[in-house]
C-alpha cells in the first residue's frame, strides 16, 4: 500500500511546528511529506526542503506555484499540512481547498473569529476531510479518559479543572517563536487563550463530551509593555449544568507544558497531565484511587489503536501528534474512526477566543457561548 | 517552667477537631489539657473528660460553670480553646473574654459575619491574646514560604492559585461531621466557602503576604437537596494587582484534603501541597527547580523553629497544628515571634464568605472587597 | 483513668532520640513523662529536665537514683525507657528490670551480640513487658501491608526489596549525632548495619511475617578514615525460599531517610516508601495498580487504630513512633493486639549485625542465617 | 542530502522490536527502511514487507537473497538492521560483515559468550561501523547524567545502583514475546539477566563512564518449571573501587519496565527513571535538591542534541531509539559525536551473564570480570 503525500505550507527554518509536523506525519510510514512552501521566502523554503532532505524541486517559493505544479504531477501531493502562524491559515487552507486538496491545519483555526467562520463556510462547501491539530486530543489515555467517561463510568459530570500553565513569556518575549505569538498583527487578538487557552477548551470539550455554554473570564497582560494576553483565568458553566475553571498562563516561572484535566462526576474522578501523559489517577466513589497506565490490559479500543510500544516504555507528544496523522488518515482513505478535531472543534476555539477578550476587557461577568 | 493550662469548649465524644486541639496543645509540652465543658449534654461533656484523662471533677456541664470554678481555682485555667461548630464561636468567646481569659479558637471566626464583627469589637476592647486555628499556617514550609516572598525571592508577585479540593461530602452527608457543615443553622450562610475555602485564602495571603481586593465568585450547590455551596470557584485580585484563583470543592470525588498553593513572581515560583507537607518546589527564572524540603541547611529561621524532627523525618498536620499552639503560648508569655492568626484573619475570612456567596447569587462579576 | 508513669534514661542536652520518646509517649496521653536520668552527668540531668518540665526533684543524677527514689514514692515510675547510645542499654535494662520496671529500649538492642545474648535472658527470666522502638513498624500502612501479606492478598512471597539510604555521613562525622555513631566504642561493631540496616531488616522480618535464613553481605567504610562500616549491601533468602536485597547507605549524597520496601508476590506486589508514609502501591496480577491511602474504607483494623486523623491529614514519624508506646501501653495494662517489636526482634538484628559484619570482612559469600 | 538506506533481518509478523527499530531509525528522515527479510518463512517475510509499506519485490525469502540482490541495485541498501531473537545475531550479522555492509544489531550481542567473542573478532577485523541498540543509552537525560559525571561534578564516584523491574513473566510465558526469552534454545544461557540484566549493566558503565571489575550474583528461576533465571540481584565492584548493586526481575508484579539508576559520588547524587525519562533529580551535598529537566538551559551539548522538543513536551522510548540510529548515521557519513554503544559494550554485556550464571550456580561468593 503506498504512502499518502503531503505537501506542507508554513515549517521553514527556525520553526517549531513544522519539524513536528513532519515526524508526526511520517512515524507510521502511512504518510510522505514530498513537498512544501516552507517560507514566503524563496531562498528559505528551498534551504527548509534540503532540511527535511524531499527533493529539491518540490520545495516551492510559495503556496500557488506548489498547488499548480503538484497538481501536474502524476504523483503529486494527496493533501495539504497547515503549519504557519495564525494570520495565514485562512488563505493557505483556501487555496488547498480551492484545488481540491484535503488540508489538515494547526490550531487555532485562524486569527479571528471573522475568518474562522469564512473557513468554516470554505470547509462545508468543499465536503473534503479537514482536519485540526489539537495535539493533545491524541494522547492514548486521553483517549481513554474520554471513551470512559462516554461510557458512563464518572456518572453525570459535575466539575471539570482544565489547567495550561507554561512559563517561557514570563519576560519580554525574544526569539522568533515567542514574538509572533505576542504580537497582534500576526497571533490575532488573543495572546495566552489562543495560543494555549483553546488547547485547554478542546481538550475540556473532548474528554467530557460535553460542549461549554457560559463562561466568566479574566484575561490579563501580566508582563509590562505587552498587549496581548498572557494569563487567563476563565470559569465554565457546560451543557449539564457542571461547573468549571480554565487556568492557562504563561508568565508562571518554572511550569513547562503543563497540561493537566482533572473531571470529577457523580461516581469517580479522573486527573491527567500531559507532563507525564501515560498514566491517569481513576478516583472511585468507594474511596479506592488507581492509575490507569498505558498498556494496561484493562484500556479500551481507542487507547489501544493509539499505542505503539509496550507498558512501561513511554510515549510522548511526537507519538500523540502523529496518532492526529494516523486519524486524518483513516479518513483520506474513507476508513471509519478518526478521532481528529475539525473544523467544528477550530470555530469553538475561536469563539472562545473573542467571547473571552471581550468579557473580559469589559467585565461582563457570566456571558453565554454561543451554542 | 510550669505549663499552661488550657479548658477546652467543644471537643466531645465524635468531635473529630476536640482531640486534635488537645494533641497539638501538649505535643511540646507547654501547655497541659486540664477542664473542659466539651458539650451542652453534661453527661456528654463527661464522658469526654474521661476519655481525656482529665480530673474528673473539671469536666464541667456547662460554659459558665467551668469558667467560674476555674476562676476559683489557684491552678485554674490560664486561656479557652474553643473547638464547637461554627455558631457557638462567638457566645464561647464572649463568655471567655469576658472573666479575662485569653481564647484560642477554631476556624472560620463565627457563623456570620455580623457575629464576626462583633467578636472583633469583643478582642479589641478585652485586649487579650486572642488566635484562629487556621492550622495549615502553621506548617514549616508554608512560613518558609512566606519568609522567601517576603524576602523578595520571588520578585514581585503576579499570580496565585490555591486549591482545596475534597470528596467527601460527593454524596448526601451523613454523620456528624459532615451534618452541621451542610446545616445553615449551625455552619452559617457558607458550605465549602466556609469550611475550606476560607482556609485557601488564609493561605494564599499568609504566604504572599498580599491582601486581596476584589473577587469574582461561583459557588454552587451541586449535589441534589443540597441548600449551603459545596464547590467553589472565584477569581482574585491581590491589592499589587496580582491575579489568582482559588478552587475549593468537596464534591471532588477521590481527593482527601489536597490544599495547595503556587504562587508565581517576575522572578521565581513555589508550589506546595499540604498533602506532601515537608517539601515545595521552587522554580527560578533561569530555568532551574529546586526541591526545598525539611531539614535542609538553608532554611530560614521561621521553618527550623516550627520543626521537631530532622530532613526525612516526616511531619505532618498535627505538628502543624502544634505549631500554632506553641505560639499561641508565647503570646501568652509575652514572648515575640508568634505567626500565629488572630482576629484580622478571622473578619477577612466572614468577609470572604459573605462576599462570595452575595456575588454568586446575584451573578455579581467582580467585587470589591473591604480594605 | 490515670496516665502510666515513664521514667527516661538518657535524652540528655543535644540528643535527638529522648524528646521524639517524650512525645511519642504522651501523644495519646496514656503515658507521661515524670522522672529521668538524662544524662551520667547531674548538672545536665537537671537541665534536661527542666526542657521537659519536669519536676525538678524528679531529674536525677544517675539512673541507680532514679530507680531507688522512684520505688519509694507512692506516685513512682511504671517503667522505664531507654534512649542512650547503644553501649548503655544493657546496664540500663538490667537495672530496671532487676528492681522489677517493665523497660521500653531504643533499638538496636545492644553494642553487641554477647550483650543481646545476654540481654534477651535477662528478659526471659524477668517476665516483665519489654519493648524495642523500631519505629518503622509503627507506621499505620506498615501495619496494613503486614496484615494483608499475612491474609494472603499477594500469596506466596516471592522477592523483597527493603532500601534505606541516607546520605548525612557522606563526610567525616561531625556533631554529636554522628560521631558515636562512628565510633565503634560507643555503637558496637556495625555501623551503618547497626543505625539503619537494623531497621531495614526489621521491617522486612515484620511487613512479610518471614524470616531471614541465609545471607551474602558486602559492607563498606567508603568515607576515608571511618572505621566502621558506612554502605552496606545484603542480598537475603527467606525461609520460604523468597529472594531479597537489603540496602543501606549513609554515604548517598542527597538521601534523607528514604526507607522503602517492595515485596512481590505470586499474586501481587506493594511499594511503600516512609517518606511519604501514608500510603502505599498496590500491584495487582491482572495489571491494575492502586494507590491505598491513610483513610481508605478498606483499610483493617490495625492501620485504623494505628491513625489519628481522617484521610489527607498527614501523620509521620512521630505518631508512628507514638504507636509504639500506645501498643507498650496495652502490654502494661494486659490488654491484648499490641504489634510493638520486643527482644526477639532485637536479638535477630544483633545477629544480622555480628553476620553482616563477619561475612563481609571475611567474604564468605552465603551463610546461614541461626533459627 | 539522500537517505541512509536501511535492510532489516527480523522484525517478521508479530514483532516488537522490529517496528521499533523502522520507527526510530526513520525519525529524524536520515534513514529509509528499503528491504528486509523480516522472517526465515518466505510469506511471512513479505507480509512483514507489506505492513512496512516497502517496495514488494524487497522484501526478501531469506537473508542470503537480500543482501544478493541488494548488492546488485544502483540504490542497494547501506547497512544492515539486525532484530532476531539472540540465537540468530551472529549468523546475520556475519553474512552482513562479509559483504562489507555495515550493521546496527540488537542486544544483547549473541546468545552465547563464545558466540559474541567470534563476533568481536569478526567486527574488528571487517572495520565496518558496528553499532548495539542498547536503547536507554540513547535518552538525552542520561546522556547529560554521562556528561556531568564525566565533568566531575559528582567527585569521585562511590555508589552505584541500577535496577530493572518487571512483573510481564510473574506467571508461566505466554505469547512470541515471553516464550523465546525463557527457552534457552533461543535466548541462551540468561533469562532476565540476557534480557534486561545487561541493559542495567550497560547503563551503569555507560553512565559512569566506569568499569565492573567484581561482581557477586544471586540469580534464580522463582516461576515453578521455569528453566533460566528471572530474577537477578548482583553486587557490584567498579574498577575505582566504587559499590554498586544491580536489581533486575521479571517477576515484580505490577512493574512494568522500572530501569532507574542511581549514582551517588563525594560531591553529590543523581537519580533517574526511565518511565519518567525526561527529568532526573540532582543532590547536592550542601543539601540542595535539583529536578534537571529535558529542555533546561542549563543542559550540555549531548542532552541538547538528543531531544526534538522543547521542555515540557515528553519524548519517550521511541525518541532515545532513535538517537542510537541517529548516532549510528553520524558513524556511517564518517561524522563524529556517536555515543551508540558498539561491539565493546556487547562483549561485557556476554561476559555479565556467563559469569553471572556460573557464580550464581556455583555459588562462588565474589569473582573477577574480565579486564
Amino acid at each position: 500500500m503506498s504512502r499518502l503525500r503531503m505537501g506542507m505550507i508554513g515549517g521553514g527554518p527556525g520553526a517549531f511546528i513544522g519539524p513536528v509536523h513532519r515526524i508526526a506525519a511520517e512515524l507510521d510510514r502511512e504518510i510522505e511529506l514530498v513537498a512544501g512552501a516552507f517560507s514566503s521566502d524563496p531562498e528559505r523554503s528551498r534551504k527548509a526542503g534540503e532540511s527535511y532532505r524531499i527533493e529539491p524541486a518540490r520545495a516551492y517559493p510559495d503556496v500557488a506555484t506548489m498547488l499548480r505544479e503538484e497538481a501536474a504531477r502524476e504523483d503529486g501531493i494527496d493533501f495539504v499540512a497547515v503549519t504557519t502562524p495564525n494570520h495565514h491559515h485562512l488563505p493557505a487552507v483556501r487555496a488547498a481547498l480551492q484545488v481540491g486538496l484535503p488540508v489538515i491545519c494547526d490550531k487555532p483555526a485562524t486569527a479571528t473569529l471573522d475568518e474562522a467562520i469564512e473557513m468554516a463556510e470554505l470547509v462545508a462547501s468543499a465536503g473534503l476531510p479537514f482536519a485540526l491539530t489539537y495535539t493533545y486530543s491524541g494522547y492514548p489515555l486521553v483517549r481513554e479518559m474520554r471513551a470512559r467517561i462516554a461510557a458512563g463510568d464518572l456518572g453525570q459530570i459535575r466539575k471539570v479543572i482544565v489547567e495550561y500553565p507554561q512559563g517561557w513569556l514570563a519576560q519580554q518575549a525574544e526569539g522568533k517563536q515567542a514574538e509572533w505569538r505576542v504580537d497582534p498583527g500576526r497571533a490575532g487578538i488573543g495572546g495566552c487563550i489562543a495560543d494555549i487557552g483553546v488547547h485547554a477548551f478542546q481538550l475540556a470539550e473532548f474528554v467530557t463530551g460535553l460542549k461549554v455554554t457560559r463562561i466568566m473570564a479574566d484575561l490579563g497582560a501580566v508582563v509590562p509593555g505587552r498587549v496581548l494576553d498572557d494569563d487567563c483565568q476563565i470559569l465554565l458553566r457546560f451543557e449539564n449544568g457542571a461547573r468549571g475553571a480554565l487556568l492557562a498562563s504563561q508568565i508562571s516561572v518554572g511550569e513547562r507544558n503543563g497540561l493537566r484535566i482533572r473531571v470529577y462526576g457523580e461516581k469517580g474522578g479522573i486527573d491527567w497531565r500531559q507532563e507525564s501523559p501515560n498514566a491517569f489517577a481513576l478516583y472511585h466513589l468507594d474511596g479506592r484511587t488507581e492509575l490507569v497506565q498505558a498498556g494496561d490490559p484493562g484500556l479500551g479500543a481507542a487507547a489501544v489503536a493509539a499505542s505503539r510500544t509496550p507498558g512501561g516504555h513511554p510515549e510522548g507528544y511526537l507519538e500523540a501528534f502523529a496518532n492526529l496523522y494516523r486519524d486524518f488518515a483513516k479518513q483520506l482513505r474513507g476508513e471509519p474512526g478518526s478521532l481528529v478535531p475539525g473544523m467544528a472543534d477550530g470555530l469553538r476555539g475561536m469563539q472562545l477566543i473573542d467571547l473571552a477578550v471581550r468579557a473580559s476587557r469589559e467585565e461582563l461577568g457570566w456571558i453565554d457561548f454561543p451554542a
